[in-house]
């Protein structure tokens, strides 16, 4: 931490701040300027709360100079994070899709998409059997049954799974039928739930919350990481704005910037991203084109009817057509879709 | 729902639309106007969601015409809900006041403490004893431990406690030793555990999430209250805005619409809401004449060394300071500090 | 400045920073610590962009230590800004109120609005001459008939006049006709007006633009003070949020942030604040017990016929109500309506 | 518009709120649901303020069914506009790239910039003569000694000239020397300005503002349509959002809902979008994966010495590369760069 010293500060002003720095633990190292004193406070507290020191007497500003997250930096690890699959695997030169439903319904519904998504290319099989929702009333998911019938279909076409688990007591039930275990962004700072996810041997696709900034949300990547896990990837599924013709905004950023700061893989979900079929395609392009590792996207055979989010689920057809236009701008920027 | 049909549209895509409207199991009924069709689409899916609608052919525009939750709203209870507690009751005409450190730190620390706000007027000992923090290497409370240490200092000092539950797995332990259980803000839209909290005879103090809007917070409420769980309380404690000067934005305009479209009582925590321990009490002074019911605020004997938010904790001296002021605020409005 | 150089960079590196760091006209300090060097840059560049040298090899982090303004500082002048008008002074011990219609219409409008305004206690007659709307198609305002019309409005009740101009050919005649020159939130970082309002020699009332941080309201308004004019007065107006509900989010912390950060009085506009006339009320008593110094405030004898934000506009009636209400609560904290 | 009737509303209510309506000029069609009345208002009104009615007793919701803008939108003209140049056109099949540094600062700079982009395939040379600062005290442009510095250097390279006008002032040097006028986001909603570009004969390119939705900065453009300038092309330039690692957001999402909404061409400001220069690339790709018209961004020969901006901008290598990495991302996608 660089503690800045108000011009006017006395001296006992700044001997007090540097007691309380003492008293957490830091070693100061006190630089005096001829308009400004500055202050180096050195210890093994990355996450300290600067504003404990800010509100002290005599001090102008407290800056944080290291990330507060250390598993998940650039720093710790400089190649990139590969996690192998069986039929693929995230993070190195080739692009994973990831496609299926928004909700697990009946064993016609999967198992159709199912077929349809793998003969199109896809390498994961996506689908909730517990799903958040925002109202009490709505539609709930199948629960066990929607994965035991996510594990078939996803066999049957030589797909893996990907589905969500809401809280730590869904960690075993879905570690049993998936092969990577996917955080919604409303649970992305559910801490317990982290740390939970820590200890499991399965994969973790982490979505960003909301409104979560970069660093907050590799924060929470740092929670699962220091648990012992070591598979985590982001996904960025759009974000908050003022903008309400969009179900969210998309941020395309998240990409180069996630991998400037860290090692782990980033895959784009264009579906939740903006909300709206029509225009899911050209931000699927734009996630490839800027790097993404790769695109989870909702693919539905008969969307107009879906239990949920079926206004941003593609036609079987569309995906096909998705896939067509990803390989050619994959192979634009010297990658191919796996 | 009202459906607005595009100018253009082609009697075609008007049953297209009204196909699928039944085949969700709404009632329709058709309105033709000179330049415009519209379609009310009736049935009891408050939560249905309108984008399904949206991106069918021929629809301009599709708006859900009833509020999502219903248990919450005023329409469904007129007069505000009380809730009777042995020292004071929430809802009714005084405002009271919970008071206490951001965390549980040691006997000492926290009898201090209680000794101390209960003479100045608290009627509630708040404290953390499991702590949501954002990096997996803080402080994360003393558990079990902090929670007895909170009974009994309230216990001795004629307070009641508010503690707050991270997750499903804490609600029992906290069930044991608090009067509210606290519901943090992170966790607003963690359904399963607000599914669970509907089941406690305990009443619930929910914080609104830092980017939800009232909507979305009254359905938080509405899961708990849906669940058999009628004594949930509001708590507005700051949205994220752009501003870095300040930790949040204390958003005082959440009392009024809250009263306006629920029966729920509201209480304000001005200590998060603004996060800088000089600038509290005006904000506390603010919600109360708004029409708060309740104020929860942070106070430490030393918040210099405070395990957690030092900088936005009041000294005791302060926290005194503050009740006086706020009794003649409350007073001015009619109402008074319980 | 203050630049945190990486723990991995080379000598070289930080040879190339201070070579740019000087080349910009700073004197550099080095500080070299066990783990970490720091480099201090003085020089008279409070605006100076850090990002400049954050990209530089070998730079962690580069954090302005300074704030960008100086004579809208708190440091620059210590005691409260004051400014005296013929009927009451802004800034002091006592609150101005102004009110009056968002637009004149006519002149029995603005006369009777006037007279009620006078009669319950303001002291300044607001209203739109010249109106920015967001559509071309929108009522534009009277220009300066309307001017003419509230000028003689407010002489006859004994009121002093506050208006909008909307760019640097319009504050001729604003100033012509009215006692403070209003500025709208769209225009808070129109450079060239910011300038030549510098040089009128009328009070500026400064809006907040609605997703201005502090640090730029602030800037703005030193734009104005550094041409010369003194007499500049923030106004809260309520920010952009998610919520939908309510027209803005009113920022009432800005009351005590700007106290504390600056000089220059601030008053709380809870009509379009909140936008919604039922609910300002409680904003405006939620303002003046956080401190404001003044409050403006929409009034309408007809609301529901006004050419512009009827909804948001109080009743006469309502306006004397919430007069008597802000009486209580200003003694409350020791001060007075004016 | 569609009025929404409280369900226990009288109907005295009812009455009262279509005499309102009449009022107001619109015809009033009543629908009469066995749950529900809703009232259909008919009249040539699109920017009426909804809220108006919204506050009358009896009214649920009222909600606005067509957009607000006309000439802007798709459904005024279905084909997408296409403006000529001498060299090119924009909102064609072929992708247009403008760049330059951020401020022309002489005659070497902007020579030396205009050659090497030029030469890497750029149509139109960017660069500011009157720049809108946040600082008072900051560089603020050479004003019409740039503007002739930059026609000079263009003309040498075959290239045009894009360059910013500030306020209305401004727009006659500016259309001296440039072939399209840009407006800065600050300026999005200077309505007085926009009205009078709307008599220019030069082209705009309209910045969004920092915060503004779709539809807001589709109605700026509807200002300079409506006051007869025909070519008007949108420029999304990044917003405001919670992160502060990159200087803006680049929203991708605005080029597929631009082009839905309306027939105007959309240029991508990956510069200003993301504000690091390393990263400028990946989403100047991602705009033109998503389907952008055209690219404008910063190249400088010394960005570590520009006397703005030179964070963001590219060193003309770093250009170069770009525009090969854009030509094989355009053709992918059935494109070319003009």
């Amino acid at each position: 931490m660089v503690v800045v010293v108000e011009q006017n500060a006395t001296e006992k002003d700044i001997e007090g701040i540097i007691r309380i720095l003492n008293d957490f633990g830091f070693d100061v190292h006190r630089s005096t300027g001829v308009n400004q004193t500055v202050l180096g406070a050195i210890g093994v507290k990355p996450d300290f709360d600067t504003r404990q020191i800010e509100v002290l007497p005599g001090v102008a500003h407290a800056y944080r100079i290291t990330e507060p997250y250390k598993l998940a930096s650039r720093s710790f690890r400089q190649e990139k994070s590969v996690f192998k699959f069986k039929n693929c695997e995230i993070g190195g030169d080739s692009i994973v899709v990831m496609a299926g439903p928004c909700s697990v319904e009946n064993e016609k519904q999967i198992f159709t998409i199912a077929e349809s998504v793998a003969k199109a290319g896809a390498k994961f099989l996506r689908g909730g059997a517990f799903k958040p929702r925002s109202s009490p009333y709505a539609f709930q998911g199948l629960g066990e049954d929607g994965l035991k019938l996510m594990r078939r279909a996803a066999d049957e076409f030589g797909l893996l799974v990907i589905s969500e688990a809401m809280d730590s007591n869904q960690i075993e039930v879905v570690e049993k039928y998936s092969d990577i275990i996917q955080i919604g962004a409303r649970n992305m700072q559910n801490y317990n739930f982290l740390r939970e996810l820590g200890k499991s041997s399965k994969p973790v696709l982490l979505k960003r919350g909301l409104s979560a900034t970069f660093e907050e949300w590799l924060m929470s990547a740092e929670y699962i990481l220091s648990g012992g896990n070591q598979q985590v990837m982001m996904c960025e599924r759009g974000i908050r704005t003022f903008e309400t013709a969009t179900r969210n905004t998309m941020d395309i950023s998240a990409i180069p910037v996630i991998h400037a700061k860290s090692h782990l893989p980033i895959i784009a979900d264009p579906s939740h991203g903006i909300g709206i079929r029509d225009k899911v395609i050209p931000m699927a392009r734009a996630a490839v084109a800027a790097g993404a590792d790769g695109i989870i996207v909702e693919v539905h055979n008969d969307p107009d009817h879906a239990k949920s989010d079926g206004a941003q689920s593609l036609f079987p057809n569309q995906f096909e057509e998705m896939m067509k236009q990803l390989r050619v701008i994959a192979e634009a920027i010297g990658r191919k879709i796996a």
